[in-house]
């Protein structure tokens, strides 16, 4: 069931008619949670999880048999200016890191039992500089865009999704700047590192970004001021609520890569849970327009999916309650 | 090394002497972490998991080869004022549904490796009724912090604390009342899910306890205001710290219980991180107080050990990738 995308047009036509909860699922779980062997309630957001899971698989119960990870690499015009701690060459250093098992997302995703698998989009041809033009043509973007559609597999049970790419907070800077307005500073963050230098240019860099890509909205704000592999991210999210796969949003780049899905349709994002708040400042904000609690917030702020694959356990957890526990009356137990 | 305790105060002279930090191994700690290929911080609170169980364990690189959770069950004289939604054969049901597998905990601890162990107190004696006399006399309430400390291995990595208790967030309620002031209502909450007239019974047990028992500190307070499954979570806290196994607290029973070791040693629960904030509210007044900052707050108010053992998942991905990432170096990345 995998979709050739050929233009925007043609995937604000998908977005057009997306799948809901299923409610024979969720009325099956609701069924059975009360009865568990617990104060109503008790478990807090791993019931919820509970839920979310059966109403976005489509089944109860929920399983998590095939659990995938997919981490787009791509690299940016922008990056020149100055907006990176680190050189551009690092994103296909750190790709073949991940190929050889060497970064954090491996050691989580092992930790976990999630399937790993790493996406490179072109990574030695650059997006155009967004202060100049369009960081993509719409070719350019539908086919990263399809790419991460064609990364999701039809038997996921849940999709981490992540990214890697040398200077993509700035395109995840812009991005809700141009959604919801606000000062550019107001949405632009440390990165990986930058001293106070590096943060006013990166901070006038997705100034210009947004000057010069006035009037835009939703996935036409993606292609102009995003990345390739923010689209792929977007992409991802969509074949996930095509195919019934719940997903775990990573931080501050995937959530911007996905907001624009939401500008288009504000039920696009009701699949997916933000397994944490980055420490970049801006994640927060992103979320709250959003209407998105994270599952946690540790400080992290590394990108490759890493805080999505460490939700992954509180996910896992949250299943083996609500399935393997013991209802009051084969326990025993007095119900109140 | 299982030490015999015949008073509270032969309790007062171990915590006299508490093993600190481990030098050696933080250093260790603090030469790998840098080198890891990720930008310096950015793995957040999973760092500080890396350095706090080396640190503790007094070993770099620090083991998770033996996780122990250890849920102490007991019963109590206030359970008969009316202050609990569930009545107290309740424990004893659910110690039989611990041992057959079918709780909260057990799935948690099968989830992420953990071994559990339940440790009955006499639940066919309850404590007395605090707002009458002490909780518990000397010789009771040495032989429940004994318990305590007896269920920490020598060979344990990590140790998950927590408990069952019909009634159990009374005295949860009266011990920081006791030690720290404020109005009964400030500490006290709903348990497993009080109705407003039961909170208000509950609010005057409480204040009822703490004006009887005017006067005492630390171990004291929880002699007289505790009870022994929470007398028994002090002597594992305080006997893992001497066997050097660092500790993952659960939630607001488990935090009170451990609070009078810290009102005798201010050092005394440096070796324990508190899983998560529980949506009891004094929870998080009481961890502000013994300035913790809880994990993660999923709105979880079960006990059993129920966040520690959640908090496990999070310590074995900290473990993992403190030890399994590749430096900079080792993967050709370039580190700025």
């Amino acid at each position: 069931m995998n979709t050739s995308i050929s233009s925007v047009a043609h995937i604000r036509t998908l977005l057009e008619s997306l799948p809901g909860e299923d409610a024979v699922a969720t009325a099956a779980w609701a069924v059975r949670e009360p009865q568990l062997t617990k104060p109503a309630g008790s478990l807090g957001r791993l019931e919820d999880l509970g839920r979310w899971l059966s109403a976005w698989q489509g089944r109860h119960p929920p399983r998590l048999d095939r659990v995938c990870a997919r981490v787009f690499a791509g690299n940016h015009g922008v990056a020149a200016l100055g907006v990176s701690a680190f050189p551009p060459e690092v994103t296909a250093q750190m790709v073949a890191n991940f190929q050889h098992g060497g970064a954090a997302i491996n050691q989580l995703c092992q930790t976990f039992g999630t399937e790993l698998q790493v996406i490179s989009l072109e990574l030695d041809r650059p997006t155009a500089d967004f202060t100049q033009g369009p960081a993509m043509g719409e070719g350019e973007f539908a086919a990263a865009f399809q790419a991460g559609m064609a990364a999701v597999p039809d038997d996921c049970d849940l999709l981490c999704v992540g990214e890697m790419g040398i200077g993509n907070t700035t395109p995840a800077a812009a991005i809700p700047c141009a959604l919801y307005g606000g000062e550019a500073g107001f949405w632009t963050g440390r990165g990986t590192g930058i001293d106070n230098d590096g943060l006013d240019r990166k901070t006038q860099v997705v100034a210009a970004g947004v000057a010069r890509h006035q009037g835009l909205t939703g996935l036409d704000i993606l292609r102009c001021l995003g990345g390739r592999e923010l689209a792929a991210m977007a992409g991802a999210v969509l074949a996930a609520r095509l195919k019934r796969v719940p997903v775990l949003l990573d931080g501050y780049v995937c959530t911007a890569a996905v907001a624009p899905l939401a500008a288009e349709n504000p039920k696009a994002l009701d699949h997916c849970v933000v397994a944490h708040a980055s420490a970049e400042p801006g994640h927060r904000r992103l979320m709250e327009r959003l209407n998105k609690q994270p599952l946690f917030d540790l400080g992290l702020r590394l990108g490759e999916a890493s805080g999505a694959a460490l939700a992954v356990g509180v996910v896992r957890a949250a299943l083996a309650c609500h399935t393997g526990m013991a209802t009051f009356a084969e326990a025993g137990v007095s119900d109140s």
